[in-house]
C-alpha cells in the first residue's frame, strides 16, 4: 500500500509544480530561488530546506518534465495498436504536449536546449540524456511499425526519429514565436509526407 | 566615394562585434552592458554613449545578425543558376551559417527565439520580422525553381519553406546540443527527400 505523502513531500511537490510552470515561461536559467519561493508562498530559507541549490531545483524541474512527458506522450501511445497507429499517437501526443495547461510558455526541453547548449555540466548532460531517450522512443516505435509490415524494411529508423523531431521543433517555432495559425496544419502535412515515404510502397499506386 | 568611418563609428562597430559573438554563446538576455563594456575594453558609461539601453544594444545585435545572414546566406545564392541550384546553395549556406567563426555559440536567431517567444516587445517583433523574411526568401527561391521547371507547378512553397526551416532547426539541435556526429548527414538526407518530393515527377522512373 502506498503511504500518504508527508507534509515535507507535499511542500516539495508544490514547489516543483510552481517551478515547472515558471520554467516553461522564463526558462531554467530564469528560475531564481527567490521567485520560486515567492510563487510557492514561502521563504527562501524554507525553499533551501527542500533543494540544495538552484541547480538542484533546475535538475528536479527537468526530471518532473520527463515524468510528465512519459505520462502524456510516451505511455498513452501504448494503448494504440502496434505499428503506424502507435507512431501517429506518439506524434499527436507530442504536438499536444507543448500546449499543456501547465506549460504556459511551451516545451521546457526546447527552451532548455537553447539555454544549455553552450553550458557544460550536469544539467546539460541530463537534458541530452532525455533528448536521446525521446529519440530512442521514436526509433523503437518506427522499428515496431517495420516489424508489423507497415513501414518498409529498409527504413532508416534513426533518420525517421530525426525527421519526426524536426517537425516538433518547427511546430514550436512557428506556433510560439511566429504565431502562425497554420503551424499545426504544416506540422501534420510534413508528418504525412514522412509517413508516406516510410510505408511499404504499394505496387500499382506508385507515387500516390 | 565612401567616407572613412569616424572614431565613434569604429568604436560602435567594435562593440557590436564583441556583443554579437557574446550573444551567440550566452543569448541576447545574457548580454549585459557591463560584460560587453569589459569585452570591448571600455567603461560602462563609454558604452552608454553608443547605445541608449540594453534593449537598444540587443536590437542592434539582431540587426547585425540580419546583415551578416544576408551577406553569407541569402546574397551568395544569387550567383548560382536560378532554380534548384539556388535553393541548394541557400540551404548549404544556411547550414554553414551556424558554424561561422563569429558565432561560437551557434545561430543567434535560434537562441533568441527560445528567449523571446514569451516576451512581447520590440525585440520579439523584430525577431519575428527577420524570421518571416528568411522564410519568404526560401519561398521565393522555391517559386523560381517552379518557374524554371525544376519543381512541380503545384508545389506548396510555404510548406517547402516550413520544411526547409525544420531541417535547419533540427541541425542546430542535433549538432549543438546532442553533439551528434551525423547531424549534417541527417540534415542533408532530409533535404534530399524534400527536393525529391518537390521536383517534377519523371515518368518512367516512379518512386525513384
Amino acid at each position: 500500500m502506498r503511504k500518504a505523502p508527508t507534509k515535507g513531500e507535499e511542500t516539495r511537490a508544490l514547489i516543483l509544480k510552481r517551478a515547472f510552470a515558471m520554467a516553461s515561461a522564463v526558462g531554467l536559467e530564469g528560475l531564481s530561488i527567490g521567485s520560486v519561493a515567492k510563487s510557492a508562498e514561502m521563504s527562501k530559507s524554507g525553499l533551501f530546506a527542500h533543494f540544495a541549490s538552484k541547480e538542484d531545483l533546475q535538475l528536479q524541474v527537468l526530471q518532473t518534465a520527463v515524468e510528465r512527458f512519459i505520462e502524456r506522450v510516451a505511455r498513452p501511445m501504448l494503448s494504440e495498436p502496434r505499428g503506424e497507429p502507435r507512431v501517429k499517437a506518439f506524434f499527436e501526443n507530442w504536438l499536444a504536449w507543448a500546449e499543456s495547461a501547465d506549460l504556459p510558455g511551451g516545451c521546457v526541453f526546447i527552451s532548455a536546449a537553447a539555454e544549455l547548449d553552450d553550458r557544460p555540466g550536469p544539467l546539460r548532460d541530463y537534458l541530452v540524456k532525455t533528448q536521446r531517450e525521446a529519440l530512442s522512443t521514436a526509433e523503437r516505435a518506427a522499428r515496431i511499425a517495420v516489424a508489423e509490415g507497415h513501414f518498409r524494411a529498409d527504413l532508416d529508423v534513426e533518420q525517421f526519429a530525426h525527421d519526426l523531431y524536426s517537425i516538433i521543433l518547427a511546430y514550436h517555432h512557428f506556433h510560439r514565436l511566429l504565431d502562425d495559425p497554420k503551424a499545426a496544419f504544416r506540422a501534420r502535412a510534413s508528418f504525412d509526407r514522412l509517413l508516406e515515404r516510410s510505408r511499404i510502397p504499394h505496387f500499382g499506386r506508385s507515387n500516390s
